[in-house]
């Protein structure tokens, strides 16, 4: 593990391995369980980081992130194999092509971001001396990646950690299991960039695993600045319940069904071709992704019935690529058998397929509306995989009667007819999805997140667990990691520079008086 | 009690005075405690309320706000008696030229903030068709209103109340029981006028008082978009205990002992001075304010015992005004029991005064650091009335370690020599002490919060719940009471007009690809 900018052996509590999903076969390196003990190390070094890197120069910071970026990519090939092998996921396109040119992107955001510093909102009220702005945290953040991004969002190198160093923090990752040669790739590639940035050694530490008896400790103690999580709803209410307890920050994202409206004229008008784009996004990455759709809702009359064939008929065909582990597909297995015990019914799929690896049939399930009404958090727990239920409804009421029974999720999309006959419909139903989802989108499926400044990747409870903030996008996303603080009467010397009368960079946007402003005070 | 509109009786499970606090005698109204199917009620015409709002124009918010805070002033003998007699606050100067002013200016300031919209922070990339806001949360805001302010800090006519409001979403308030009549008075104000704004009636309603385990259930309800309270923090912690399990935000502000540091320079140069301020400070509002001065921390040299001296006269003479309750005067006796048995000498005071009302000696205590060290969580906690704690420290290393030993504060200070004497000691004390406060005064005591842009009334836990986010401070105060939600290929026309190309006022604010604009989106 990686600590205080050293690499050492754990105290270790016990030993793990990866494992290849193509084989079902553990992956031959062995890799420690850390014990508590070390995670009070880490956070020590943090601690004692988060101090120095409060007084380090924003363009130290940033250089430390361009630097970063281009190692990434200097050392592609190498990341790619590690991660291929440790999750199955194809090297191309996926891999090679759009995760690590996303991940080293963002990270080249993050940098200039830093290094623009506007992301800190620096507000002053020249009369009166008050100036305040967000301004890290003052102690380390830790990073829980998750199972399926092993590269953008990798607990040692995705946004999470980008994110909350580009604000200022120290960064102790903790690995997901399913990729630690991965994760520490990126921990060394990072620990190398360090020192010729100027930075803290333990500016990154990395963890491959912990008991999560240590980790509701570790994000609950008193030393971390907050925590971030992406993964799965059960671990993540844990460590929020541990956190929450604490009085300490924790940003979650645990995913989300994602429902996707057909409306009846983009039904008739279209139905075939929104049929492919529901496949298409429902199977990218075997149907791991966070904003994967897995809940339509169409009217069931006679276009509805041709969109069902549809479907049936791009589903009903070999899945694609791996699963990443057993757990996963245990999941989605318990998540069919509990709809199908609520009356949902298997169109095509629903089995897992013989080895090697870890592979289950694309899933189309199908369900009527009074069903689904009956039972509606049954039928919205995510689970990984090609898998989508459609709800049937009978007319447009009951269409509204679902969209009023869903909880929070990450995004939701509405197709309609590309004139206007649906617009009195979409007025019906916007309003009641537009709060429950961080996204809502038009004529398009949810995943293939865009790393701009615009994007909202969160949404309420449970989908995350705060409905002001995003994991993706960047500047918002440093927000999360970022204390409101105020100098009242502080003297001019003393003030950080962005508070300071003259602009430090001469284009830093601050709100001066109520005006945005790249201007000096002048007096 | 008003629901939906109108006023009407509690399906009450008991009754309620509030208490003279000049002479402990029960005023004579009687008002129910709410059952929770009244709270129920109340949830329900919110919710639907909030469906309402988030359509209306932010000019019709903005009139409505403007419109209560007009009416407040009309009403300000009204407002005022019912407050003085219900809390014993002075009418002049407190109640009258300070307070209620400072409520109706916040109240403009909301206004304008609604009408201006930039509060939203509207996000927009122009290519990718991607554009994001803050906007109402889609559920009521519940807020539980503080002893201590009865009109700034009202449940129902508040600087939690405006803000909400101004962010698009219907509130219900909770009256605090020590001055129910006076949010009665602003429920009725507010009430007459929603109408002539063209606001629902369930904008604004209002419960007198709730059993706590009711109050627990309101706050992690479905319907609600988020809770706001100022208080104690044994009834906060249990509020944000049961909106965390919920998932739903609480914003919490639960005071602090907001320590100053009087550097050895500063107190040659002005310790009378300084000690003058302390006391200004700390006898302001009989001590009953959350950012009043409880802890000091000073060297035990021959300056620092003029220091000691000067403020043992200033506080040995009779205490001006009254504490707002029994449980304010049981909680300083507590709080004063508690610090003697971890050896704090009583320098001044410390005692009750006997009735009529409830009166406590102005108390000066006196810790040395050994044994301040020893359980600083017990010097820490809170308590209302003119009452602090001085911390003689023996050298500066002590003051240093003082300053470690200190937990999440709304604001803290540091008065120094006014030339450059006491610039190293600052120096090694500011980077401990600003990541423990919200706010950090230079030179000046923490009472008397400006409302402005720039102002931070928050900070780490447990001084507030979040270290993210502010209560005091417009537009900053509105985020709390918003969502971060994403517009992905939405249809122009189906925009909201905030993130439409043409600017909807011509003078918002907008972040437009990466630089703040008030600009229209040319084609």
């Amino acid at each position: 593990m990686l600590i205080d900018g050293g690499w050492r052996e754990a105290r270790a509590v016990g030993t793990f391995q990866a494992v290849d999903p193509s084989t079902g076969e553990p992956l031959t390196e062995i890799y420690p369980i850390s014990s508590y003990e070390d995670a009070l190390d880490a956070l020590e070094a943090g601690r004692k980081a988060s101090l120095e890197l409060a007084a380090a120069p924003p363009d130290a910071i940033a250089d430390f992130l361009d630097l970063f970026a281009a190692r990434m990519v200097e050392q592609a090939d190498q990341l790619v194999e590690t991660a291929h092998r440790e999750t199955a996921l194809p090297v191309e396109p996926r891999l090679r092509l759009n995760e690590l040119p996303r991940t080293a992107n963002q990270t080249h955001q993050a940098a200039a971001a830093a290094r623009d510093r506007s992301w800190c909102r620096a507000t002053l009220d020249v009369k009166l001396h008050i100036r305040s702005r967000y301004e890290a945290l003052g102690g380390p953040v830790v990073v829980f990646g998750p199972n399926n991004f092993p590269l953008a969002f990798n607990a040692a190198g995705g946004g999470d950690m980008v994110t909350a160093i580009a604000a200022g923090n120290p960064v102790i990752a903790k690995a997901h299991p399913g990729h630690p040669g991965t994760t520490r790739l990126f921990a060394e590639i990072a620990r190398g960039c360090l020192d010729k940035a100027g930075l803290p050694p333990a500016t990154v530490q990395m963890i491959f695993h912990l008991d999560p008896e240590d980790g509701l400790k570790l994000v609950a103690h008193p030393s971390i600045g907050a925590a971030a999580f992406t993964g799965g709803r059960p671990a993540g209410l844990k460590l929020k319940e541990a956190a929450d307890r604490a009085g300490k920050p924790i940003y979650l994202e645990m995913a989300s069904p994602n429902p996707v409206f057909i409306l009846p004229g983009a039904m008739k008008e279209r139905g075939e071709a929104i049929a492919a784009d529901l496949f298409a996004s429902c199977s990218l990455g075997a149907g791991q992704f966070c904003t994967k759709p897995g809940l339509v809702v169409l009217i069931n009359d006679e276009a509805g019935q041709g969109f069902v064939e549809a479907a049936r008929l791009l589903f009903d065909q070999p899945p694609q690529g791996y699963l990443l582990g057993r757990g996963v597909v245990d999941g989605l297995k318990a998540a069919i058998a509990k709809m199908k015990s609520q009356k949902a019914m298997v169109l095509v799929g629903g089995k897992e397929i013989e080895g090697p690896g870890f592979r289950f049939a694309n899933t189309l399930l199908v369900v009527h509306a009074w069903d689904f009404l009956r039972s509606p958090e049954i039928f919205q727990q995510e689970a990984f995989g090609t898998a989508t239920l459609l709800v049937l409804v009978p007319d447009l009421e009951e269409m509204t009667a679902v969209s009023e029974a869903l909880g929070g999720n990450l995004a939701g999309a509405v197709y309609s007819h590309g004139g206007d006959e649906d617009d009195d419909l979409y007025r019906l139903i916007e309003p009641i999805l537009r709060p429950k989802v961080g996204r809502l989108l038009n004529d398009k499926m949810p995943t293939g997140l865009a790393v701009v400044s615009a994007m909202v990747h969160g949404g309420p409870f449970p989908a995350a667990g705060h409905p002001g903030f995003t994991s993706v996008g960047i500047p918002a996303a440093m927000i999360r990691f970022a204390a409101l603080r105020c100098y009242d009467n502080v003297r001019p010397e003393r003030l950080p520079a962005e508070l300071r009368d003259r602009n430090p960079t001469g284009r830093m946007w601050r709100l001066i008086d109520g005006e945005w402003s790249r201007d000096d005070i002048q007096r």
